[in-house]
């Protein structure tokens, strides 16, 4: 960043960047709203809350959509001087302005009420595992959710409308070509992995692990990672998530199950994956598109690669095991290598958040498959539940016993969210180009990890990734950052080096 | 409420309640960003925070200060049929409404901002014990709040201006005439029981006590209280407090020491005192001044009628000693009566938060006099620490050995609530005149509690109190509920009464 010519402020884009900054508090109330709901809200309060967002939203899509941004925008475009930094903002926030004038406040807060009522109606039926109770929720939801692609506008399909806002620029049609891809060479590979003679003792992961023994180790391990508990905070919410608020203000969440610890391990480094994101644009950009996230599958990408490709490496469990062991005494007499084994089992599973790396991506696949024909009007909604158990059945060949452990599953439609599935392959296939890129700036990244060293890759991430806030889209950004352009390829080859040897196939 | 004659609504009336609702709603976000700083924001994300205070504080200010909402008020208080609930609302939304419009934008945002920063530094210079690094923003908020003083008005004196938003038509002249009255009884009866020669045993009240324990103890008598934690909740922060966010969502805090158990657990029944208040209004009043408060003093006697007049029983503590011994090994030989006791004692001491029910009054008005003369600018910032310290020496013979024991104590200057203080000593005068009522009403209330039934008293606070919400003033209300005008009194008489026979004097 530092490398653009330095130009005194023209009225234009400082008046813009006030209008970035008050835009970015209003959301960030939003975002408050959102965490204390899922966190520490009771029960009682739920209709109220949606009062609350409503409001609120329809503060932000006001100022997001005014009459004077826009002439502001149309101006300091003309005032960039070619400056990186000013670009990537008027782009951007002229991107987000653009989108919303589309869309009426009345309708952007019809969503806000009606997302936030359906959150908790979501919450109760997956409780009782009935998807009849949710299903007038989706369907309104689905509704007010299709205005908005009609509204947004599209080429190929509405669902392209609705995907766009968080992965700008991709297409259902290329995401899917994309994910046949993958999926050629990944059925077979866990046809290989799962019938192969060698297998890892999966019991041992159930040994009991006290929840403030695993609170304790996850936090080891996430100030480890580098996240800054001062900016941010780790707390309990039934669906684990991260909200980045601003870079001093990032919170994390999490699941204990006492009787299977690598949920909350894994789950908290996949977290704090987002948050070191969060936590490291660069403070001078604070509130400007400059210090946001390029897309969800690159957020994805950074958890991802903390979770999987560092989390579940052997690297990491030569330093970090013995910790382990000391924290968990149920874990004294299992070898490091019995538990790297274990933590990499393949298998063919229901629930999506509990997958292993190599199904995860079917489990995406059926997502996509099914909320793109509710998209496009081909997919009724009392059809959902018989379509999601056929589609499992066909990617992984088991069938759910319920809808809580099917189409209940995911918090994302009852909050209004369609065409955010797929950025999470994505975030897997950004993860393993980057990735490999760190390795070749590093030869040496894999022993620092097996030292208990993670700020190498820290440091790189926010160098190559964190500090250029928007400036790239994502398929830029991976193509500055590894020389290619995007491709499965390297994502398949991790995952077969990895996985064949552990399974010896 | 049920005996007013049934109106069709008007379209005055109901767009009015509309705008009432919406006005809630956005106050109520604030108080969710104010109990999230409180409780749960990590350290570095105050500054923004501020921006997010002023944001909200600004959109509620417009609502409440629109033409639309005046002229509203205009039309709807010519079609209230002489409904008292229409009546209510009318005039408590006009008085408010009227307040607002005497306030700039500008000025109610800055006060938001600078009272968030404030806040975080009275904090840190509160933890270092230096009053020097709070006195600039305290002076800034001096500044602001004297600005409001003068556009308000005031007959007598600006701090008039200030204690009506909290305790409506109360004057400082009134106020220091009862306080002189208490000041003349207090003053005698605390030489007397301190020189008594029967004196409690406080060396019992610093027996261990774990959090898990307190917390489990605290939960246990807030429910029997009738607190509904399905419609609230009980945190930690450094500054116990309630905010009634809904009559659904009430959230209350508290602080724990494992040596000095009492702290948490009269903290509790003061904070559970007040979140039954915010329960207890009617649900079909809900967002307005039906469902609202009377005064803060009315507010601090429901609080402190649950801390002290139950709470420091001997009726009490019939029935709940042998639970407290049950949950506390280190009070199992202690006899229920020199518990009662030392949770009774009256001494001379330094915080507020924790004095006795005798000497508590001092502290007000301690606090009440310095305030007065800041408003009035006939006492510089620089010299609080000395104002204070002379007038806790005068007052209650003692000194505090620094600022954080003295005038860096409490965190309502650094809110920018000045006015608030005496409504504290009001609210036990109101206590004592309520709770008297209540007894003449159900001669068999003491019974009751000694057989741990606090319902017959809830039930009769929300059917005198509750319901009521603001239809009566706070002088109304006492004279309603009790036959008789405010008088210190009923306060004085309750503790010459329990206080003489405790300590034989």
């Amino acid at each position: 960043m530092s490398k653009s010519p330095v130009i005194a402020p023209t009225d234009a884009y400082s008046a813009l960047l006030t209008r970035m900054r008050e835009l970015r508090v209003a959301d960030s109330i939003e975002q408050i709203l959102d965490w204390d709901s899922e966190t520490y809200m009771p029960r009682g309060a739920a209709a109220h809350r949606g009062e609350q967002a409503a409001l609120i939203a329809g503060v932000a899509h006001e100022r997001r959509t005014s009459d004077e941004l826009g002439a502001l925008l149309e101006r300091a475009a003309r005032e960039t001087g070619g400056d990186p930094v000013r670009e990537t903002n008027v782009r951007e926030m002229r991107r987000v302005h653009e989108r919303a004038v589309k869309l009426p406040t009345a309708l952007v807060q019809e969503i806000a009420r009606s997302t936030t009522v359906a959150k908790e109606a979501w919450s109760r039926a997956r409780a009782d595992r009935s998807f009849s109770a949710f299903a007038p929720h989706l369907q309104q939801i689905l509704d007010l959710k299709r205005q908005v692609a009609e509204r947004v506008g599209w080429d190929s399909e509405p669902y392209d409308a609705l995907m766009d806002e968080f992965e700008p620029q991709a297409r259902a049609a290329d995401v899917q070509r994309v994910f046949d891809e993958l999926k050629r060479e990944l059925v077979p590979l866990v046809q290989a992995l799962t019938s192969a003679k060698r297998q890892p003792d999966l019991a041992l992961l159930s040994r009991p692990a006290a929840v403030e023994g695993q609170q304790r180790f996850n936090r080891l391990v996430s100030e480890a990672m580098g996240f800054d508990f001062t900016a941010g905070r780790l707390d309990i919410s039934t669906h684990p998530f991260c909200t980045g608020i601003t870079t001093r203000d990032v919170r994390l969440t999490t699941r204990y199950n006492e009787r299977y610890m690598p949920q909350s391990l894994f789950g908290v480094m996949h977290e704090v994956g987002h948050g070191l994101y969060e936590q490291g644009f660069l403070a001078e950009h604070e509130f400007t598109p400059m210090a946001a996230a390029v897309s969800l599958g690159i957020h994805e990408s950074q958890s991802r690669m903390w979770e999987n490709m560092v989390g579940r490496s052997a690297a990491f469990w030569r330093h970090f095991y013995p910790r382990l062991q000391a924290e968990f005494d149920s874990y004294r007499d299992v070898p490091e290598s019995a538990w790297v084994f274990a933590i990499n089992n393949v298998r063919p599973s229901l629930i999506r958040v509990e997958a292993d790396e190599v199904t995860y991506g079917l489990h995406i696949m059926l997502r996509f498959e099914i909320e793109r024909r509710m998209i496009a009007g081909k997919l009724a909604v009392a059809d959902i539940p018989q379509a999601w158990n056929e589609g499992v059945r066909s990617l992984l060949g088991i069938t759910p016993p319920d809808d809580a452990a099917g189409c209940l599953q995911d918090i994302h439609w009852s909050l209004g969210i369609f065409g955010y599935f797929p950025t999470y392959q994505l975030g897997n296939l950004y993860a393993a180009q980057l990735y490999a890129a760190a390795e070749r700036a590093m030869p040496d990244l894999e022993a620092k990890i097996a030292a208990g060293q993670m700020r190498p890759l820290l440091d790189w991430l926010r160098t190559n990734v964190h500090h250029h806030g928007r400036r790239y889209r994502a398929h830029e950004l991976v193509k500055v950052v590894s020389g290619s352009e995007l491709s499965p390829r390297p994502f398949l080859d991790y995952l077969n080096g990895k996985y064949r040897a552990l399974y010896g196939v």
